[in-house]
């Protein structure tokens, strides 16, 4: 099916789609709107959505509107963590095809600033991000059955990969980009603190990029479960166990590098005691104003590092899930129709029982008008 | 004149020499005391101490007895920015010999432990640094006109360069470390943030490495002017100019690489805005818990790198002296006599009259028992 | 002068200029040739050439029609290090203005390829890099009175600053890339060997990156004086010397860093004895096959990279010059008129008479058709 | 059993024990020798040895009686790839004890030069590294049934893990430290040429770091079997495949990091051909004088990167087989009894039959005097 065959009604005119889409219209508001679903143009295709992940800022969205500054001002389609299937493309693209599987890449640089040409896409000073509130007009996002994107934005999906597990590529990504900015890990001591979506993920990265062992902490015995299976070799609910700080912190501390994914102030402080010196701890988490030990952190020569997104890792993503380098069984806690989207959510706010929540978009079928 | 002839007296018995010292007591309790100066054992020499420069720890301990969780708990011999002649040397050292003007390295890592091994000397777990309260017995300090220390602490001083710029080549170090840290700086576009003599010494030092602009702010005309004669092309009196960090954070921010020498939690926030994606922040300055905005360090993948005293930078910097390529002129404020040494603390407390004020061990002389 | 202004004639017609221009029809054979000067379209300039620096590749196809595969198929204009004075400018050009004195940047990568976008433009895979028969079409170069470019390719040069200074900015850069390529000096010991222009601006740029010191080696002791004149401390004339390997190769080397500028086998193996493990060997000459000991790069961890052209250092090269912090004067031998091309071709490739030898475009007036 | 008890004889006499080894007397001269196996003094520990692996350079003294200027000039003990289990340990040492399952390093720095202190054991200027012939008196190697070493040398086996493949932690070590070098490998491509015992492990290391995809190159299919056995997911005979090079070549190249394991000057260079602007390769193999193409190592700027034995990779190379990350079964070829020393040797010269071959030491008991 190409472009042209798809949308071509009797009478020549291009068929138009609806399509049903997760809107958040104020804190604590969702709703399934029906709009219309787009013609992909040049290098563009349509996709059939299967699933998509709810995201923490997803979750921000919904419980308080957004996060920091970042505010929603208007109704807004959320959701960015999507796979689905290739069901139409421009005739002009090569990449994909109709029937394709594919993840898709929420982020979408300009291409044309500064940063995008020093390599540093994730850093556009025009960045179209699906489903943010950062600019306004409001970046519409991919909780829609259907969707118009750039070919360029999928990924296929290998033969037997779920497409729940694709769906996944993108906070996978985020963790990958993390590790990318810890620079080599092979051999390294690795601490992973705060065990939502991003951290566990980023346990898994890092056992992929060598590291030799991988601690991860967080105050929930559910989440570090997860954890263990995704390839954390200790795991320390440090609710319960007061003292492992000073376990890891002789002789000026245990572990090379940190990852830092619950953005909160007594982790990292505590993560920050039992760095070795010339420690690394990648900063992943969001968290507002947080206070640091400045003189601890110059005087073991702590480098703390930001990580923001992703470029180049949401291919890798998708690469070493079809490659079944990584397996995502043990993220997934549900899927929910579209109908059900305030229990998913409510579900995914709730660490002691959600990893990774899914809506799946299939049941809601593309009606043509 | 060798240990064996200085050393011996009528009877063949060696020669005790008495020293002048300057004592902490408590806060605000200094002392001139006289010491058994000891003498030289193997590898060791002994040094006239002709300047000791005050640095901000020696205040520290004069106004509050220390800071953070290192406070005097006996009295002890402060300073360790210091510069002399060699008078006498142990018959098994060839590294200096009398006669010879030296600055002296006032660190002394133990040469055993795991990060000794490691190249990191500075993060030694042994280290005995001059004038330091951090380890009890606290570590005697160098402000005393004889002075019994290793050879290889000692670095000779070109012929023409004044004592008194040779005892800035320690706090220098301090500076070149933090450049090091930076890792290559050109073309870079540099903040230097708090302009004592730290961040004064790292404008310098950031010139000397590269830098194609250093932008100096700090709440003082005088140290502003200061910088500025130590290589600053752009100085900023952030008291008087509130809008400085607006013309500096377009685009997402303008600097490659900042030197955070104050420790002041706004002047760090601050920088933090006019810092470029991808920018590296080296901490030199000491300030405790500070607050940081973490989402902003995320978003624009800033690294936050401690810095911490030197090592192979003390031979460079003496180096660097002896060579002319930094003029030590502006830095230096004033000179005082030992019994002075009150007013010299009072004069370097005050940013406003006093830049490097340096204690005059020359007068002090010694006197053999 | 505008470029609606300057190309109206009476009848409204565009006024056509004629330049003339140095072209290589075959091995020893040059010709000043005229040729249409072009109009500025968007984005372009209109710059009057003052002068432009005869490079190594000129001079390979002055001799020998190119190096390597690379070989003039039909005549060329020659030549890629030039500064002029803006005449015109199109409409949409703000950069610079008319009147202004500006260094041409000889590179122009494409800005759509993937290695543009990974911040890497001198790799570019469709570059067109003025004077250079590496493509077919060759890409017309910049030995011409009267050039059209992007104004992008423009940087202004600072009042003062000699338009001859100005056209060393080409090659500046490439020293300077090489610097770039060789990560942080600050301390290092460099070796700088073969003192054509490339080597001798790279003994500037190391010192102005911060080098501890730096040893320059050549065979002949002209250009040995011109290394001292821009910076070098110690310089060894290898052809009289023999023996200056075994001084540095005690303890398994001295230098950390050398920067090879001379293509050479023989400088580049005896460089490599002197080197400490781990040092870093910056090739910037251009030799063909070389042979190179294996087992001692991998014994000692010796790391050779390559140096190709440049990107933002042309900027930056254009800043040093205009802040003084490098003096060309010791580079420049000679300026010859174009229609003594050929004198002046002879001249720059005697390595005992020569450093940079010029041509002088300004006697070349344009003359309306 | 300590080493008092196992020392003390009726008489409290120390026992001496004598011991098995392999001498190469002379090229071609392999030896079963007896000699005295020494009493561990303070901070060692007797091994007694189970597996020793016949290295590369073990054969090149067996063949050529050593290589490039190293030479053997007197009987030497060779080997130094052996496992085995404490006997006994001085009374002094708490790191092991008997009955432990040990690998030993063969590595022994000095602790003392610079370069130790710089972090770089491996380029200590008074190395002793068992059976090599760089120094004169040699450094007598382990292929020995009873050895004396440092504890600190043994790093303990996982009980289930056979002491045959503890055995191959030294070859693995060099191709751990291979993948240091290269830095971060992270969804890079990977490239090794020369698929022995190093290549073949170096595959293993890569994939272990985080490897995107590995191709592996030799001229021998069966090694290219265990190439992929390893981890290799592309392998190609380019002795039979000789369009290779083209179809990685486009765009300038494909892969980011080259381990280079033959030291075979084409395979070098073929590799440079598929290498991407600004990748590394890693030089493991040794090769004496090889010719390479400085033009390319410029224009794509390349780097190449030395990689000489290992230090801290020795303890993560046991971690790594203990903990199963790898499987060196398909590594080992055949075991044979010492007294078959030489048939051991000749099949491990056989690049078509043999991948890694071991000495049992097993079946030589010691005997007390």
């Amino acid at each position: 099916m190409t472009t042209n065959e798809s949308n071509a009604g009797d009478a020549g005119r291009p068929l138009r789609l609806h399509c049903l889409c997760l809107l958040i219209e104020a804190p604590q508001r969702l709703r399934v709107a029906e709009r219309d679903a787009g013609v992909p143009g040049p290098g563009e295709v349509l996709v059939q959505v299967g699933y998509g992940g709810i995201c923490g800022s997803d979750l921000h969205y919904f419980h308080a509107g957004g996060f920091g500054t970042v505010r929603i001002k208007r109704p807004m389609i959320l959701g960015h963590e999507v796979a689905g299937v290739v069901k139409a493309v421009a005739p002009d693209v090569t990449r994909v095809e109709p029937g394709d599987r594919v993840a898709v890449n929420p982020s979408r640089p300009c291409g044309a600033c500064k940063y995008c040409f020093e390599g540093l896409p994730n850093q556009c000073l025009d960045m179209r991000f699906y489903g943010s509130a950062m600019r306004d007009p409001h970046v519409e996002g991919a909780f829609r059955n259907l969707l118009v994107c750039d070919a360029v934005q999928c990924e296929p999906v290998a033969a037997g990969v779920p497409l729940q597990h694709a769906a996944l590529a993108e906070p996978f990504s985020v963790a990958l980009h993390g590790v990318q900015r810890a620079g080599a890990l092979l051999g390294k001591r690795v601490l992973v603190s705060g065990c939502g979506p991003i951290g566990t993920l980023a346990v898994a990265a890092a056992r992929i990029h060598g590291a030799a062992e991988v601690t991860a902490v967080d105050l929930t015995d559910e989440t570090l479960a997860v954890a263990r299976a995704m390839g954390a070799q200790v795991t320390i609910n440090v609710a319960s166990d007061a003292r492992w700080v000073g376990r890891y912190s002789a002789d000026k501390g245990h572990f090379d590098v940190m990852f830092e994914c619950s953005g909160n102030e007594r982790a990292l402080r505590a993560g920050l005691e039992t760095m070795r010196p010339r420690g690394t701890v990648v900063q992943l988490g969001l968290g507002g104003d947080v206070s640091v030990p400045q003189n601890l952190i110059v005087a073991k020569e702590l480098s703390l590092v930001g990580s923001f997104r992703f470029h180049a890792e949401f291919a890798l993503a998708v690469r070493l899930i079809n490659e079944g380098r990584i397996d995502m069984r043990p993220m997934i806690t549900a899927a929910f129709p579209l109908s059900r989207a305030r229990e998913a959510f409510e579900l995914a706010s709730d660490r002691k029982r959600a990893m990774k929540v899914l809506l799946d978009f299939e049941a809601a079928a593309a009606q043509p008008s």
